[in-house]
């Protein structure tokens, strides 16, 4: 007789952003007319730039040839892909990474969620609180957590660490034995905070210490504007020995319907002397078949002289929206944070109403979607994630909304 | 201290197709004058068809404008495919799937290595014998089975299923306790045989009878020639309440470098009344992003009228080279079968030579590359496969170069 991983029986309710998109329709078929605006899921709204067009025509173009066309691509990732990934993101930072050690794929939360199954279920993870949900739920479904525990909205068995205003939304060292797997992720998702060089490179000396991996989602990096940020955790002396890194198209480039992303695993990185390198290109051989040839020729034009600007300016524009809405908010009298180096802005909900309570309240009082942060976490409680992607003219309604509600 | 997943280390060598690029890359570079031809590794050669080109065209340009930008894709995919997919593929043939049993993908090789997560770790498993690597190598991967037997070259634990000329490559029901995830594939990789509906019923019966769940993966079905073989596993009665199956554009099509393929999960397959429909919808949304816009467009796209034109006779150009191998072998000599109602050819080894024997053989007199039988399971052995899915031109030249090796 069949039976099913029970471990999937522990996840509360659906995936957040399936929760979200749930309410907002079951809103929308009750109003029809309401012109709903949707700052909630992350997802980016300015078309894809023009050279990367022109590359992704040009492939396409290719794929109808002989001559060019392109069936499997290699298990790992085109080279004239991690060439130029190498060198653009890493090596140009001075960060010693080599093409070899960067393996493409179709985005990083299917790489932050399939990273876990290299590791063993007996591993303890961490994670800051608010959090992407994907890194606890894909933990979880691996059976490398306890319950859900109602009462207190979290995982037995997870070392939560909280995240708020009292420490800047970058978390303390943890007290205690160490986790073996740490998940951080700056610029951060949800509050838009980021972490310093010298900071992060005190949990790069505690990882190091402890023989603990970190797992460092830099999604977000291409919004860092301040100088002393670092844009990958491989800035920190060290890191190659302690630290995957996870990088996306998605945002830097518009890519959320194209799919493309990264992963980086240093040879250097041996716990236990283990072979982390060697695994996941095992895993990736086995249970992955490569990211499509047109979309690996796009991601290479997001590095062209042309590309970059184009990058650049679209880059640009979501940061003003990021700015019209914390300026926004604070002249609403909301007390927010984040929107400087990252496309979300973390805001305070007012007269202590709970995180859904504000995302009914904002839904049905101003049509706008944001995103609760109690679904990242029981420290995301009384707070509320809008993003910075929408178009400049939902942007300044909805901000316009926010100040007449 | 982190911990691997050891389950990894059971894994004797490396993927096998990776094995082989690896010998034939060490052949090349020892002798550059080679003209080496593969009929390996099951990649097409043919480029996508216009009218599949006009698709990814015109989605392109749609993704640089405002108004036809698409970002995040349905987590499921999108409808307009799921809906072709269900009419064409399904209700056209008298099965009743409804779109929304249909997971967009991909790729059936990610599909039909993620789907055991959604199952018991103490489920066991039965694979054919030969049979496509992933299926086992991402159960090892979980920890379902026992360890590599080197002398036996099988896990502990899976149940093998032997398939040889003396059943026609068509397993026998399994004696003794029933296995709980029985994997099937028809048109068979690698041994290119089919099952009729009437055998393929007893299948269903015995999985209804038992509580076994059937992983059905029908990647071939488009190459199927003959009347009275199923193309799906729902023309099958019963088959709804036990089994899942996969498909995959890539070699109906040409989508090897695209990556496209799906999945069916019927609602009423609720073994111990649990909803893996709902469990794989869930996996689906926290771990997985969604296939492209523009690739699930060109996948509409195979099923326009000018696009199953076009593909009719991409498939009709694979399965002459198949002949082509068929009759050469057999005028060389050579005990071979498949090559019918798919793109596989499967032949005795001469002379008693291992199958890696003769892949080094056929490399070295002949420079042709072929998939050694025992990489596929130990009753592989003596046997090696070759694909019709070379240029006609290099089909023409390899067997002439058989003949006269």
């Amino acid at each position: 007789m069949t039976t099913i991983n029970k471990n999937y029986l522990k996840l509360p309710g659906s995936y957040l952003f399936s929760t979200i998109g749930k309410k907002v329709r079951e809103y929308e078929a009750a109003h029809p007319d309401a012109k709903v605006i949707s700052l909630g899921i992350g997802d980016v709204t300015q078309p894809i730039a023009p050279a990367i067009l022109d590359a992704l025509h040009a492939a396409v173009d290719e794929m109808g040839t002989a001559e060019g066309f392109h069936g499997y691509a290699p298990d790992l990732g085109y080279a004239f892909l991690r060439e130029t990934i190498a060198r653009h993101d890493f090596q140009e930072r001075g960060c010693d990474i080599a093409p070899d050690e960067i393996f493409i794929s179709d985005g990083a939360k299917c790489d932050c969620s399939n990273i876990q199954e290299i590791f063993g279920t007996d591993n303890t993870i961490a994670v800051c609180d608010p959090v992407y949900p994907v890194y606890v739920d894909s933990n979880v479904m691996a059976g490398r957590t306890g319950e859900y525990d109602e009462a207190g909205e979290r995982f037995h068995g997870v070392v939560y660490m909280p995240c708020g205003p009292e420490n800047n939304f970058v978390p303390e060292l943890p007290e205690g034995e160490a986790p073996d797997l740490i998940y951080l992720c700056f610029p951060n998702n949800p509050t838009g905070a980021v972490i310093t060089k010298p900071e992060l490179q005190k949990w790069v000396d505690y990882a190091k210490k402890n023989g603990s991996v970190i797992l460092y989602d830099a999604a977000y990096e291409a919004f860092i504007s301040e100088e002393g940020i670092p844009h990958s955790i491989y800035e920190c002396e060290g890191a190659k020995e302690c630290a995957i890194e996870f990088r996306s198209f998605s945002k830097t480039a518009g890519f959320t319907g194209l799919r493309l992303g990264f992963t980086v695993i240093p040879k250097a990185l041996k716990p236990e002397g283990a072979d982390l390198h060697g695994l996941w290109a095992r895993r990736h051989g086995t249970k992955y078949n490569g990211a499509p040839y047109i979309i690996q020729r796009a991601g290479e034009a997001v590095y062209s002289e042309k590309g970059r600007a184009q990058i650049r300016q679209q880059i640009a524009h979501y940061m003003e929206n990021a700015g019209i809405i914390s300026e926004g908010l604070k002249e609403a009298g909301y007390e927010a944070s984040g929107g400087v180096n990252a496309p979300y802005i973390w805001l305070k909900t007012p007269d202590g109403m709970t995180s859904w309570e504000f995302f009914d309240h904002l839904l049905e009082k101003a049509n706008i979607v944001g995103t609760p942060g109690s679904g990242f976490g029981p420290h995301g409680e009384h707070f509320f994630r809008l993003t910075a992607f929408g178009s400049r003219e939902n942007t300044l309604e909805a901000i316009d909304r926010i100040k007449t509600m």
